[in-house]
């Protein structure tokens, strides 16, 4: 694939990618399906949640209309807050969590904040003015069943499917996995907290 | 874990909470390291470049100054490259790729564009005011050995440890991956590709 032939040249390599083109423009062709995706970002790697970010910008970028509701991290500075909260024409950002659950020790206090953050993402997601919608960490919640999954997939089957939802979080349970359109599973290979390194601005948070 | 317990409360749960933050309190203290990382994004999966996105989102956040590279989709209409010439102010932002190999079908202009986005990439990342490189699709010029990845990987060996680099593309070579501090494979569970949707705006690019 790489080197030059006999001749000096790359005549072999670029026919054999005029070749490649013409085979993949006859798959695309195939792809003609367009609506709304339900997105779920998951497992113990680093990136579900910036990835998220980065489909907001390229959502933005399109002139689409962005919200995004962050279910855990609403007691903390990071850069995607201080970033959004500092260009509140870009797009919509609330945060509404009140912490990991060893963070508040206080299950009563995670329903009931889980229970506003869902009653707000509805209202975002039957939103028609809204294109995307960013629910980052409501795995976390769903997986310690702060939020009851039958009632959460119940509702997200009969969304309008002219815009995107991105689910985040560690752990998604496997009943929205079946229903979702696009899964990644971020897996981690190597993480800088173990060989000591702090999490650091910019890249964690 | 999710019950109230037989008094009718969450005493048991608000009180493993606690020892588990103590735990982590702990744990987070023996991290103490601090300094530029080599972050890499690979795998088959979709988020790479996205998260890598997200991550210059956050670092603006904080003030830091972000400098993204894109080496294969210097001719394409992006979402992120809408987003980001409409804010110049936010990052520099420079596309040097003529399309993938077999868009261009002539490997000695691979060569050439790619040369050059290297040679454009090393000032970024020796730049003093620059703390955030991104080099998207790197890896996809490495694997077709459009670049010599001994030579790029000497480089970085040697780079200023005061910012963070992120090199992204599904291809990623062993080289490379040896000497990163971060690496995530962004590994794909389900794409709507193969239930026949076309790449979507705000998702895809």
């Amino acid at each position: 694939m790489t080197e030059a032939d006999d001749t000096g040249d790359y005549a072999r390599h670029n026919a054999r990618m005029a070749r490649v083109a013409a085979a993949r423009e006859k798959m695309q062709a195939r792809r003609t399906l367009e609506r709304g995706l339900l997105i779920v970002h998951t497992g113990n790697g680093k990136g579900k949640s910036s990835s998220a970010f980065g489909m907001a910008i390229r959502s933005i970028g399109w002139g689409l209309k962005v919200a995004i509701l962050q279910y855990v991290k609403g007691k903390w500075e990071t850069g995607e807050r201080n970033f959004f909260e500092a260009h509140p024409d870009l797009a919509t950002f609330e945060v509404m969590g009140e912490g990991f659950t060893w963070d508040t020790q206080d299950r009563a206090l995670d329903i009931t904040a889980a229970r506003a953050a869902w009653e707000r993402s509805k209202q975002m997601i039957l939103d028609p003015t809204i294109d995307f919608v960013i629910l980052d960490e409501l795995n976390i919640v769903l997986r310690d069943d702060t939020l009851p999954i039958a009632e959460i997939v119940a509702f997200l089957k009969e969304r309008p499917l002219t815009k995107h939802i991105c689910i985040t979080g560690r752990t998604a349970k496997p009943e929205l996995l079946e229903i979702a359109d696009l899964i990644t599973d971020f897996t981690e290979v190597r993480h800088p907290y173990k060989a000591g390194f702090k999490a650091q601005r910019g890249v964690e948070y």
